[in-house]
């Protein structure tokens, strides 16, 4: 039986760079045996276009019968002025949900050869390794009660909530220092436990946690000191967990640090390694249809899906090997061009990456 | 009738820091007749340990009667382990909540003599001038309920509330556009609008407000991107304006693209501009008693207070300007020293400045 994969491209580049990555992902595929089938399905603004929804059943159907999603990027300035409850987000937010995705790994990696791309000075980012770990399917994200109501005396007022259990930092916690196992042994975990009570419980468990785990060394940061460091000193840090919210923030300044969002790749995982696999970067409508978005996000979600899903580690060093092979020739989307390098179209990159394969 | 000063010194390093700032208050206070009054009181972990708690009845009576407070820092190691109640921050906390100082000020200035500090390009931060204003007697820091709660199942569940009413949303916003109009009319409001229905509402109401601040030119971004931008190019910013915890994180992130967090002052107000005024950095303890702690975020802080409560411009600008005098002759503590120029202490810092006036 064939193992399927969904194939979600979504709004605005999306189509463009996921044809990239099922391009590299149908090479293997032939060439190493994986015994993979692909099939698509309508996300987001594309959805809601054609359906009402930014999440159809079969698409969430499909979702469910599929080992894995790879997914694109939703949203763009078509669909802003939608209520909450269709916006292109709220498909994504869906999946997340629905597939019990809890646990969002996003690396953030300084490729050598884009070191003059960050802001930062190179020698407080080169080598730079990050890997977040944020919880995706808790907190602020999902609490109850949330919405807007009108007050007796005529105001409006806005509320959400910030909610966690027990049980639910407990596997983000295990999913965390597994994943510092696997690298530099060093977990940081963020919170607000000076203010927030549910960040109190937050660190509490955690640190019960941290005792299944010696060989890992732990310590906690609060966010606003969390997102200090990551600008002083990036390199301190190996493994960060943290809440949902908090993720979101922290993962797109590690994101920056490293000057190309357009290479940086993402996966969210479900209790027995199921997972969507996609770029952190957004939609970009401004340059979408016009052949010049990077595709090397997307490229790596692929040899993230390989090496988290399948369990095809061998495979997935196959593609970071031959992206670092098609950087050191020269090949550049225009988002990571420098003076001496050779611009290539978002297909190009695909070439250069499916040649050095 | 004298004005009143409250001077509360706090914990660590704030009794050194804050004893500078009082020598040049004094001396402008004599120099410019300015009619002052200081009176000291306990906060933080140093009234913890004399009075069991870290706002005691006294020194919250001192400050609602003084005209602004002058605060240096709280917390330490020491006081970790206590109950969330009587911890350090639940002094500055309830100060700026029963002080109704909503309106928060952090301003991100890089001085050029210090631009070599900054982990990014000087390309990227020289001459960056962003002021923050942050909500910040609302939100998620007061939000009710709000605790940790046994479920029935026997897990801990932990809970916080994120909640603003549209007439908190709109004095922060009025406050944040006078801001603009006084700098370079640029503000940029954020939130997490996609998610989050609370800042639906933020959004909505800033919009609103805009409408009677036309000469300001008003844009939305969602809390991640803002994050990146800081990074990516913070100089695109003029004025923020955000909730209590977003503002925490991002004022944070910008105070520490200028790498001398020793520099930056902070001005909490309520509706009639009268303030507490502090560093925005920490107590730091490991520091703290060895005269080596930079005076200079507090004493700007003296210079804020002067412009915002007491109205007395002139006054703040001739401490800018000694500021600057003390920099230009190279005087520097160790967190912003380098080579060519003068180690001094704190002291050595404060007889700077006084020299300068
Ligand atoms: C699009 C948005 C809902 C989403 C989030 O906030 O989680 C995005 O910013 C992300 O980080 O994946
Ligand atoms: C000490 C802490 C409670 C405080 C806050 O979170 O507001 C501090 O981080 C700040 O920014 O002033």
């Amino acid at each position: 039986m064939a193992k399927k994969i969904a194939v979600l491209a979504g709004d605005g580049i999306g189509p463009e760079i996921v044809a990239e990555a099922v391009k590299v992902l149908s090479f293997l595929n032939t060439d190493m045996a994986l015994g993979l089938s692909f099939e698509t399905a309508l996300v987001g603004g594309a959805a809601y276009d054609a359906f009402g929804t930014p999440l159809p059943q079969q698409t969430l159907n499909l979702c469910k019968n599929a080992e894995a999603v790879l997914l694109g990027a939703v949203g763009g300035p078509k669909w802003e002025a939608l209520p909450h409850a269709v916006r292109p987000e709220r498909g994504l937010l869906s999946i997340r949900s629905e597939l019990n995705l809890f646990s969002n790994l996003r690396p953030a990696i300084l490729y050598p050869q884009l070191v003059g791309a960050s802001t930062l000075k190179p020698e407080v980012v080169s080598g730079l390794d990050i890997m977040i770990v944020r919880e995706l399917t808790g907190g602020i994200y999902f609490g109850q009660p949330r919405g807007i109501r009108l007050l007796e005396n005529g105001e409006q007022q806005g509320f959400n909530t910030l909610v966690y259990n027990e049980s639910e930092i407990r596997r983000i916690a295990h999913s965390a220092f597994k994943t510092a196992q696997k690298r530099h042994k060093k977990l940081c975990s963020v919170d607000k436990a000076n203010v927030l009570e549910v960040t109190e419980l937050w660190r509490q468990v955690v640190t019960e946690v941290g005792k299944d785990y010696p060989d890992v060394q732990l310590s906690h940061m609060y966010v606003d000191n969390a997102a200090m460091q990551l600008v002083r000193a990036p390199k301190q840090f190996d493994v960060i967990v943290t809440t949902n919210m908090f993720g979101d923030i922290l993962s797109d300044i590690a994101a920056m640090l490293t000057g190309s969002i357009g290479m940086l790749p993402s996966a969210s995982l479900d209790a027995n390694g199921k997972g969507m696999y996609e770029p952190i970067h957004g939609s970009a409508p401004d340059i979408a249809g016009q052949g010049i978005a990077n595709p090397l996000a997307t490229i790596l979600s692929v040899a993230m899906l390989l090496r988290y899903t399948l369990n095809q580690p061998e495979a997935a060093e196959r593609i970071e090997q031959a992206v670092n092979t098609a950087l050191d020739a020269g090949a550049r989307t225009p988002d990571i061009y420098s003076d001496g390098t050779t611009q290539v179209s978002t297909s190009g990159m695909g070439d250069a990456v499916l040649n050095a394969l």
